[in-house]
């Protein structure tokens, strides 16, 4: 059995996504047990049409719903402890549920998870991974948008958490790992990631095969499973990438409507358009993961549909099946025992 | 007349590319004269086989070519004086060319560049400003990897720059503007993109519109005319850019060679896909410009055939035809006379 809880409120669209979307990654793992954050007058009505999903969720009424646009800061003054993105986060630390899943504003989400769940020992900053589709399937980029300018350690501790999640998400056993880099040699600035790759190089973890510097285009090609950076550029590559895509088919649809001959070109080739449609599906991959907290939140896009929002479920049953969080955990203890200044401290006063 | 000098030796195929293009550029370009910098032996055949192109060139023998893996320092060192990228760039100096262009490697040319031209008056770091092409045109995206880590102050600058190239790249008068930035609002850090806003707010300057804050994925769709960014985070965009555009091209690819019906509407749709290919090719805007130096200096994609040359070449005569340098010093000048400490010390001592 795997515990999910969902803030019903969050979103574009709220319950209207949420509640169908809870209902399609039911079909698909019926071990999933939800508890539900939500306005009860406009929840209740919508799990009325869904019994399997009523049967198989807890229902909690929340007085406030986080607005979109609301900021983080005011979000956790008001939202604090009655909204249902709160409740939902604060289920993990009731032991209500293993993980979850909002499609709420992001800055309020990481705001309020921070608050609620605090940064896990070691860590001292979290990271938002991002699930990429590449060339060669997918691979995990972090941090997209929660650390801005991190220093090495805090890149070191990205590519323990994303090699963690790579094992729990794509199942193997030591994923390759890539500081992104930009190519021009013995540029000044961003030391932090040259002294990340010295760290990466010479701690020698072997839960992750660390490849080295991977450039922006290396993302899309797939060189390896992870890539870290810090959370203001790796922001710019994910949406920069988003409109890349969004770019190239608009121009695609433009071409094939041109002309009768295009037209008639695009009838024949209508399966395999309709094939490229979906590897590009955004939905398909919906659901950044929170890392670096006391438990795990699955953030949706906001303007996601109910396909969309059950694969942030997905990606939440996945995390707690795979057992992500131990993994982290384990790494993060068998990195820090291996430096040199804690394992002095081990010595002397037996704790890190 | 537009004189331009080239760096023959430079790009992984030099002078078979430099020449051929040189002489395309020509073609569209009567007033174009060219000073050329290379290996006598290697050039002078191919020279004899466009004498249009020869009659209307100087050619200079240079002893030494930059290696497209040469580090900076390394090339600096090695080809002070009398390489063919130091010879060209120099031509400058010399009063020989108005620009220069060369598809050798950007760390040695950017060295080189700024050892030999200096920086501007009022600049303390020089910027590379690319061409985008976006859903309603082109716009200019810059620091795409000159300056990593820029401050307030450089971003202001590299705005400044950026808003004269629009001018004279795009002919418009008051180019629209924005600042790159993540989306997620009060997080930490990037103090340096918010000052950079207040900057372009307060100072008010007529030659530039500006719009504000803009995400990645405003670059792709126009939202305006130039993008200001520090050096890593816009290496990272461009090359991501480019990343996803090749992965899209590899799905189309696979998605219309699949079934025999997709290939039969690949047949039909041709023409279109000939037009999308065209619209997303790379050679169309290729010319990376070096902003912020005694000169202007274009650096061609290394990889590039000659019909890119010829457009990296398009881009150095549209330069000086609209007379983007004098923009330049014009917009700075005026900047900085608006600024008051400035006018303090222009009252004090009659001089910035």
């Amino acid at each position: 059995m795997v515990r999910i809880s969902l803030d019903v409120m969050g979103g574009d669209f709220g319950p209207d996504v949420v509640i169908p979307g809870a209902a399609r990654a039911l079909e698909r793992h019926p071990d999933i047990r939800f508890v539900l954050f939500g306005d009860e007058a406009l929840c209740q009505p919508l799990l009325d049409k869904y019994p399997k999903l009523k049967a198989a969720s807890t229902f909690h009424a929340s007085e406030i719903a986080i607005a979109m646009d609301e900021k983080p800061s005011q979000a956790l003054r008001r939202g604090r402890g009655k909204s249902s993105m709160w409740q939902a986060i604060d289920a993990i630390n009731t032991g209500e549920a293993d993980v979850v899943v909002s499609a709420g504003n992001t800055g309020a989400l990481m705001a309020m998870s921070v608050f609620c769940l605090r940064t896990m020992t070691g860590i001292q900053r979290p990271a938002i991974a991002g699930i990429w589709p590449t060339l060669k399937g997918e691979s995990i980029v972090l941090d997209v948008g929660a650390t801005i300018g991190a220093d090495a350690q805090q890149l070191m501790d990205f590519a323990l958490m994303g090699g963690a999640m790579a094992r729990a998400l794509f199942e193997i056993e030591r994923p390759t790992l890539g500081l992104l880099n930009v190519g021009v040699e013995e540029v000044k600035g961003q030391e932090e990631v040259k002294e990340a790759g010295r760290l990466l190089r010479e701690t020698g973890i072997d839960s992750i095969d660390y490849f080295g510097f991977v450039e922006g285009d290396d993302i899309g090609r797939g060189t390896v499973d992870v890539v870290v950076t810090e959370g203001f550029a790796g922001n710019i590559a994910l949406k920069t990438a988003e409109g890349t895509a969004r770019q190239i088919a608009e121009y695609l649809k433009a071409a094939m409507s041109r002309t009768l001959m295009a037209k008639i070109g695009y009838i024949f080739a209508k399966g395999a358009f309709d094939r490229l449609r979906e590897k590009m599906d955004p939905r398909k991959v919906n659901g950044g993961v929170f890392l670096g907290l006391n438990g795990i939140v699955i953030k949706s896009h906001g303007g996601t549909d109910a396909e969309g929002f059950a694969a942030a479920i997905d990606v939440g049953y996945d995390m707690v099946r795979n057992g992500l969080k131990a993994k982290i955990e384990n790494d993060l203890q068998r990195y820090h025992a291996m430096l040199p200044a804690n394992a002095a401290a081990n010595g002397a006063v037996g704790e890190v």
